[in-house]
């Protein structure tokens, strides 16, 4: 059993229109997910009032999410994948480009299904 | 509009049954959430064959998600709020009680809103 691989996105200056364009934002969800090559077994969101969209993909290797605050252009994005089958820094890689982030900050915890000491 | 707070832990040495209890599980999460003060929207989850739980609760403050390894003993949480409201450590303490977990790696990221540089 291999450890998991959890990746944390926060980027800013994004494009404010995607991000509270539910539909797109869903779509480009599930594109990301595909190139990573996980297995995505539910999707649910919810589009926030005035704004702000939240979206969580349920898979079969763990989840994904994510959170966005078009008042301030910003977006969070979690890819947390088990198993050695995914390639989530592609989806990464997708995500960023399509939201148009000018600054990203990201961090890759691993994991570990047993204990470290 | 203030900073997210993510929570991530790591459960060894848990009770391995109740990690296999989907119902039990989701009643826990929710009842965690309730005592931190998180308004939940919706859960879903998955019960994997031939053993596992995955649980995804969205909430108006982000997300809570909990994935479980019954066969090693393991589970994987994430308790990430944002605003002021939340009290997530007293969901972790009370998950981390309730699954018996003998062992804890625990972090929290603080996930800034806007740019650090």
């Amino acid at each position: 059993m291999s450890d998991g691989r959890h990746l944390i996105l926060d980027l800013y200056d994004c494009d404010r229109e995607i991000l509270n364009d539910y539909e797109s934002l869903k779509t480009l969800l599930q594109t990301a997910l595909q190139m990573a090559d996980a297995t995505i077994l539910r999707i649910i969101g919810e589009q926030f009032e005035p704004q702000g969209v939240t979206l969580l993909a349920l898979l079969a290797e763990s989840h994904a999410s994510i959170h966005t605050w078009p008042e301030i252009g910003y977006c969070a994005i979690d890819l947390y994948t088990c198993g050695n089958t995914t390639q989530t820094h592609k989806a990464a890689e997708f995500l960023k480009h399509k939201l148009k982030s000018k600054q990203v900050e990201q961090k890759e915890l691993i994991r570990s299904v047993t204990p470290l000491n």
